[in-house]
């Protein structure tokens, strides 16, 4: 690929490989109408989409499913398995450790990391919870890039400090505070409350 | 307010609403930088969603931080307490049930409800795992507007009609799957993998 993919299209992308992937079992190949239905955006914004990937389908028959799935995970960089470190073993990191979705797309949840001397050693889904000391060690030990924030929103800002230190460069937060990202370290959030708050307001329009 | 909030502007305001409230305890009034750089957009931005709402600052001394957050609360209807119902009692529906970002918003998780009957009866931070078969009367003894699907992503559809059947018009899926609408409800989904692989991504450019 010459041109870059605009960050609106990729942040669609996982979206039409989840409605792919429900797909692939039932047919071979689908329409922009089909996929636009399935992933909740119009038809003409799904083949725009996909002409950044240079996937076009054929006339009448539609895109190739499993190819169009290859062409979204090789510009996503979804090719290889991702070991991820979740911190916090509270419920809320638990249920990241057998969280279904992760698996089919190559996130693996290799570590789960608490402060909480009296959470160390416990087993968690094949997993035991190991201490935060040991961080540096995990972080080299499994090549991780990937942590996600599971804490308690005040323990999260020391928390991202912490595995910057170690090298991961991919935080995903999952803790009710808005965190400033260490240079080189990238972080993304998930704000549970911001999510409400959006559907609250469209109750009230 | 005359002209409809872009719903843009919508999105962002939680957002807002969330740095506002951290920078309340520290200061009365805050710039429109200073706001940008707590919010990661760009100060044009804020001024602009701002004058949406016929909020625009005093010069050379900001945004009265209290008045703001009222604004912005009247605009996202947050001005009363939303009882929320969570379906699925693994450890995501309990993370969920004691997650610290909901009081301070007006979400209350009111009933926890699973289909398993081993779980019913359950203790889970101050409510006790109530019975799928009973929904229709908890939602109705609780005026319930807004569900939370945290259950295995096979139950989830299933969920969905039911929490619709029972007169539940927003719900927020966790679960990872994407779910058909029934007429007169609006779900909002939030998938973990969708992020992790943004993440993956950008990790890639």
């Amino acid at each position: 690929m010459k041109d870059p993919v605009p960050s609106s299209t990729v942040a669609r992308l996982p979206r039409y490989l989840r409605c792919l992937s429900d797909m692939e079992a039932r047919e071979a190949n689908c329409s922009s109408e089909e996929l636009a239905t399935a992933a909740g955006v119009n038809s003409a914004q799904v083949r725009k989409d996909f002409s950044y990937l240079g996937a076009y389908g054929t006339r009448g028959v539609g895109y190739d499913i499993a190819d169009l799935s290859r062409q979204i995970r090789n510009v996503l960089g979804l090719t290889r398995t991702y070991p991820v470190v979740v911190i916090g073993a509270g419920n809320l990191g638990n249920a990241l450790t057998n969280y279904g979705g992760f698996r089919a797309w190559g996130f693996k949840v290799v570590a789960l990391v608490d402060i909480d001397p009296l959470k160390i050693g416990e087993p968690v889904d094949g997993l035991t919870i190991e201490p935060m000391q040991d961080l540096v060690r995990i972080v080299e030990d499994h090549s991780i890039e990937i942590g996600i924030i599971a804490t308690p929103a005040a323990a999260a800002q020391s928390t991202v400090n912490r595995l910057a230190d170690a090298g991961v460069t991919s935080i995903l937060n999952l803790a009710p505070t808005i965190l400033k990202a260490p240079d080189g370290v990238q972080i993304r959030r998930v704000d549970l409350s911001t999510e409400l708050g959006i559907l609250a307001f469209h109750r009230n329009v």
